[in-house]
């Protein structure tokens, strides 16, 4: 159940978790977080923006690349120690997102592991880029 | 139901929002982000721990940030462009967390403004900083 | 409050309970069960599978007969001692399904009940069908 | 993203997943299920039983398992064929459960495998056993 240690991860790894986002995970993320910004609970004030309607919280879709860091690459056991976030273009509700890791840097001496992180539209579109560091489980 | 515009908005504007995140929070976010890490949902696996028991998701934490942004400071119409983050300590269930923006810098002819981010814990304990990068609305 | 029980319950006694199954009944029991596999939760992924879209998790309809066997028959106070399934179809998001439960058997000495167990889609399609087996209440 | 084909799996393989229900994961299920069984949601009715208190549902249980056969053993793009299900002890509020599953036979020529199903609590005590019978992906 414990993820890869410093040791076993190599530079270039990657790993990737795929959800399409629903209204539901908007709505039920609004009342989680307290975000009830009209950019997504509110169609009538978004059908005439620029983005034509409601659009799915960032920080929900930041919420896929830490399921990727604590399930798959590192692991269970990964302790998030930062995140940068580059929010590059809207996603709508029903939107695919793949959120991918991909191993960038060690720093052995600290125990600290840098990931590349990426999220992507069912159109290959970029909406999300940046970098995450973390500390892998020990063994 | 706009928020400050870049000619509204000062250098030292600030504005917080707090709240208590429980289990059921965390639950929920571990199904809407798919983050199923046992450090947030295996009581077993977590009590022996350094934690101490099971955690919330730091990224659910950095929630309550978009939060702040999008209803209160700037408010309704800001575009989110980007957020760094360090998780700086665990959030247990039932803590209550404030997230304060604090604005330090605007970035005049590209419409832009970098705010200071703080978690804080219900013992003044800081969980979590960074910076927001974001576009206010224009009126 | 109390369901039927040994000596009220006879041989062909059925009882049943409808519900349309949605996207928001999906993606809440993902996160309960922890079942994010892509077929319930990944539109792209799926929508060329032999399924052309996302499915509901059985282990989700089959949650519908516990509610007719706690319910309605035997009914409250009843222990749920065994339950046999066989998925005969896909059930999509938005499909109305009926599950039935109808008495087969009495083990009179034993206090046990078998029931047959059997869900139906909107077009009359069995999706579902078994053998549950329940100690009904005693009075 | 795909799981382990026929050719992949081997007698003996093993895999499991481990969840601390809640009260929250409870009330949820019993609306998607409809399973408003008192034994579920109402304390009063049950603190006098032989439960001493509300108990989870045996089917919300049984997801675990859904869990691990569609996202770990034989993974993504199983087909689920059928489930038999003993429910042998109660699992309480805040058990933490195991879901255990083993493959046990491989019926090539109808590419199908029967996984016996085992959920523990975190005492070791084992709530909930049984076979499953599913199809593994194809590649």
């Amino acid at each position: 159940m414990i993820g890869k240690s410093m040791e076993e991860l190599k530079i270039g790894d990657e790993a990737s978790f795929q959800k399409t986002i629903t209204e539901t995970d908007v709505y039920m993320y609004a009342g989680i977080s307290g975000d009830i910004n009209p950019a997504h609970i509110n169609e009538t004030f978004m059908k005439d923006s620029m983005f034509k309607g409601r659009i799915v919280h960032g920080m929900l879709t930041a919420g896929l690349i830490s399921a990727v860091l604590g399930t798959r690459l590192p692991g269970p056991g990964t302790i998030y120690l930062g995140q940068d976030l580059k929010f590059l273009a809207p996603v709508r509700f029903g939107d695919t997102i793949e959120a991918k890791v991909i191993v960038k840097e060690k720093l052995d001496e600290k125990n600290r592991v840098i990931l590349e992180t990426i999220c992507t539209n069912q159109e290959g579109k970029k909406v999300l880029t940046g970098f995450a560091q973390v500390m892998p489980p020990k063994k």
